[in-house]
C-alpha cells in the first residue's frame, strides 16, 4: 500500500485549495494551567477550503459531550462545509445552554469574517471542562487567523499547533497518490495525549453493538482535494476511524470532545466517488484515507501523558470481534499490565489475568502469548495453551525491552482478531494529572 | 446495628472451637520476589475447627482461575468442612494438571496432618502465578502449622501474617453478639492490596445479570460459632460479599485468586439457623456478617497498593442497579478521576466524563456531583443539573483533602443506587508494580 503513497508536506494544506492559520487569543490563560502548551501559544486554528467541500464526521459517543460536537454532529448531516474554526484552553463542555449558543457564534462569527454563507462552518474545542468560552478573545482571534489564512507549510504547522493542549509535539501528516489519473492528496493533523480511548460514531449515538467500554479528547481535521459525495466520505471516513482512533487507548478514558472531521473539496479533478463507485475506483482513496488516520492516532499514543512504551496488542482466535475487542481492551487498560510495560517486565501473569476477567469467552488452556518487534513476523512464545514455554525470563526482557513492540494473543477458540495501540503507565502520567492544588484546572475535553 | 456489635480480640480464634497458626517455611522466597512480605516471613496459615462445621463460600469469576480456587468450588459444594490452609508467595494459577494436583494434596496432607476425614480441608494461594508449587516446603510448613495450632490472639495474628503478600499490615477482626439469647461470635482475616476489584461468585461462574467490569487478589477466611445450615450460610456470605468485596477496587483489576470461605462449628449453641428461620432469628447474624465482611473490604483499600486516599462512590437515582453500578465504577476506575483524587483536586470535569462513557444510561444536564465527610450528612455540591454551583474552588479543595471523603452522585432518573469503596493512583502504584527487571516476579494471583 505504501509503495503507492507519497509522504508530501503541508499537512492540512497539502491538498489544492485549502489554506490554514493558528494564532494567539489568549484562551488558554483564561481556560487551563497547567498542560496548556507553555511556549506553544497558540490556541486557534482555522482551516479554510477555497471552494464549497462535502464534509464526513465522527463524534465522541460519550453521553456528556461537548457543546462544539453537538453543533458538528447537526451540520455535517448537511453533507456540506468550507471552514473549521478549533480553539484550545477551553472544552467548551458542561458549559450549558450558553455553551451551545457560544459554540453556534464561534461558527457564525467564523462565517461573516470569510463572507461564507451560513452553516459553513464547523467547530472544534478542547481544554478545561465547565467554564464558558472567553467570546470577546475567540473573536479577535477569528479575525486575526482570517487575515493570517495562507497556505505555506508555516501556516499549517501553526494550526497544528494551535489545537495542542498536553501534547507535546504537534502531529500532522499529508499523503499524495494517484486516483484515476489524476493526482489527490489527503492532509491532517491531531491533537491529544491524555483522556484518550475514543469511541466515536457518526452520529454521536452508541450503536447496539458498540463494544463496551469503547471510550480520550482527541480532534483530527483532515482535508483531501478528491472529489467524493458525502455518504460515501462518511462511509470511508467512518471505516477509517474504525481501524484507528477508535483503536488507541493512552489512559482508558474516553472524553466529552473527541471529533473527526474531513472535508474533500473536489478540486483534484478525479471523477466523483459515489456510493456505488466501483470498488477499484474507490479503493486507492480509502487505503490512502486509512493509512492517514492510523499514523497520525498512533502518534497520539506515542506522545501520550507520561508515555515511554507503545505496545500493539493483537488478539487472534477469538469467537467473535467484540469478543476480540473486550479481551484486547483489557489487556491495553489494565493497570497491572501497563505498569508492568513501563518496568521492561514480561509479565504475562498479569495480561492472562486481565484476558481472564474481560468480557470475552476464553479458556485459559487454549491461550497463546508472544512478543515481536515492530513489523516483525517473528514471534517469541511466553505461553502455549496456557503453559509457559521454554523461553527465558531473559529472553522475554529483550523482548519486551524496545521502545515499542507488538503483544500477541490468540485464544484460539474462533476466527475473530482485533488490534489495540495502546501505552504503559508511568510516573509522570500520574504526576502530571494529580494537579497542582491551587489550579482549578480540567485538562479534561 | 453496632450497638449490638461488640468488638472482640482475636480474630479468627474468637469464636469457639477454633484454633490457627501462621509459620515460614520458605514459599516467599521461592515464589515471589519484590513485594513478598519483607520483615514478615510467615507465609503458611492454619485454621482448624474442634469440629465439622458447615461451609460456604465465594470465588472469583475470573475464566482464568488459580487450582485452589477449583478444588475449593468443587468441596464447599458438600457444605461441610474442618480446616483451611493458606499459602502465600505462590498462586498456583496457570499451572496446569500439576497445579490441580498440588491443590489437592495441600488438602489431601492437611487432613492426614491432622487426622480429619478426606475432603475436609480447604485450601487458599497467593502469590506468583505460573509457578509450581514447592510442595515439599508445603508439607513440611502444613506439619510445623500443625503442631503449632493454638487459640490465643498471637495465634491468630501470626495465621493473618502468612497470608500477607503486598500487604503492609495484617488484617483482621471479631465481633461477638446475641442470637436467640446465646453469645456467638464470627471472626475474620483477609489480605489483598493490589489486582483488587473482586467479582465473586459461588460457582465462580458469572451470573448472567453480572454487572459488566466486575472484575484482586483477596483472600478471606471466616470462622463463627454460630449453628447455621450450609445453604443459610451460603445465602448470607453471598449477600455480606455483594456489598463488601464485590464493593472494592484498587486497581479495577480481578485476580484468579479472589476467595472467601467461612467455617461455622455450631459450638455457640444458638438454634440452628436454616433458611426457613424468620428473618427476625437470622437478622443478628447477617448483620454480623456484614459488618465483618464490609469492616475487612475497607482494611484492603485503605492497605492498596500506593493508596493515599480511599473515596466511596455513592451513586444514586439511577434507572437500574446496573446502571449505577457502571456509573459508580467508571469513575471509581478512572485513571484521570484517581490521579485527581491523589492530586486533591476537586476535579468535577474528569468524574462527569467518566459519568458520560460509563455504560449506564444518563443525562448530562440532571446530574448531581458532590463531597461530604466520612460519616457526615453534610454535602458539598460542586454540580447540580450539569451544572457548576456556587461553591468556590477553596471549598470544592477543602472537601477533598482529606485521607477519606464521600462522593455522591445523583443521575435523577431513577431509584436505584451503588457503592463503590475506591483508592487514588499514586506514583508509588506505579513504581511498586513496574517491577525490578532481573526479578521474575508476578505478585499476580
Amino acid at each position: 500500500m505504501k509503495s503507492k503513497l507519497k509522504l508530501v508536506q503541508g499537512s492540512v494544506v497539502a491538498p489544492k485549495g485549502f489554506k490554514a492559520a493558528g494564532v494567539f487569543c489568549d484562551i488558554k490563560r483564561l481556560g487551563t494551567g497547567k498542560g496548556s502548551n507553555k511556549g506553544n501559544k497558540r490556541d486557534l486554528a482555522l482551516i479554510v477550503s477555497d471552494t464549497p467541500a462535502t464534509v464526513a464526521g465522527m463524534f465522541t459517543t460519550n453521553q456528556v459531550c461537548a457543546a462544539p460536537v453537538k453543533v458538528c454532529v447537526e451540520r455535517v448531516k448537511r453533507g456540506k462545509a468550507q471552514a473549521i474554526v478549533v480553539n484550545s484552553g477551553n472544552a467548551n463542555a458542561c458549559t450549558g445552554r450558553q455553551g451551545l449558543a457560544d459554540a453556534r457564534e464561534m461558527a457564525g462569527f467564523t462565517e461573516r469574517a470569510l463572507l461564507l454563507p451560513n452553516g459553513s462552518a464547523l467547530v472544534g474545542s478542547t481544554g478545561r471542562i465547565g467554564v464558558t468560552m472567553p467570546m470577546d478573545n475567540l473573536r479577535a482571534g477569528i479575525i486575526e487567523a482570517a487575515v493570517e489564512l495562507g497556505s505555506s507549510i508555516e501556516h499549517a504547522a501553526h494550526a497544528a499547533e494551535a489545537i495542542m493542549t498536553s501534547d507535546t509535539r504537534p502531529k500532522q501528516i499529508a499523503v499524495e497518490f494517484k486516483l484515476g489519473g489524476k493526482t489527490v492528496r489527503i492532509g491532517g493533523m491531531c491533537k491529544g495525549a491524555g483522556m484518550i480511548q475514543p469511541g466515536m460514531s457518526a452520529t454521536g449515538k452508541r450503536p447496539a453493538a458498540f463494544p463496551q467500554g469503547l471510550h480520550a479528547t482527541m480532534l483530527c481535521f483532515l482535508t483531501t482535494d478528491a472529489a467524493i459525495e458525502a455518504k460515501a466520505l462518511q462511509s470511508a471516513l467512518r471505516e477509517a476511524v474504525a481501524h484507528s482512533f477508535n483503536r488507541i487507548t493512552v489512559d482508558g478514558d474516553m472524553s466529552t470532545n473527541d471529533t473527526v472531521l474531513v472535508l474533500a473539496n473536489g478540486l483534484a479533478g478525479n471523477k466523483n466517488i459515489e456510493p456505488r463507485t466501483s470498488d477499484a475506483e474507490r479503493r486507492p482513496f480509502e487505503q490512502a484515507l486509512n493509512h492517514v488516520c492510523l499514523e497520525l492516532a498512533k502518534m497520539i499514543v506515542r506522545d501520550g501523558e507520561g508515555v515511554h512504551r507503545v505496545v500493539t496488542v493483537r488478539v487472534s482466535g477469538a469467537k467473535s470481534t467484540m469478543d476480540a475487542d473486550a479481551a484486547a481492551r483489557a489487556v491495553a487498560n489494565s493497570p497491572l499490565v501497563k505498569t508492568s510495560w513501563h518496568g521492561g517486565d514480561p509479565n504475562w501473569g498479569r495480561i492472562i489475568d486481565a484476558i481472564g476477567y474481560s468480557p470475552a469467552t476464553v479458556v485459559e488452556e487454549k491461550i497463546d502469548i508472544g512478543y515481536s518487534g515492530p513489523g516483525s513476523k517473528q514471534i517469541l512464545w511466553s505461553l502455549k495453551r496456557g503453559q509457559p514455554t521454554k523461553a527465558t525470563f531473559k529472553e522475554l526482557c529483550a523482548a519486551v525491552s524496545p521502545k515499542e513492540f507488538d503483544l500477541h494473543i490468540r485464544l484460539n477458540l474462533g476466527q475473530a482478531g482485533a488490534v489495540m495501540y495502546a501505552a504503559d503507565l508511568t510516573e509522570e502520567y500520574v504526576d502530571f494529572n494529580k494537579g497542582d492544588v491551587g489550579d482549578p484546572g480540567s485538562l479534561g475535553g
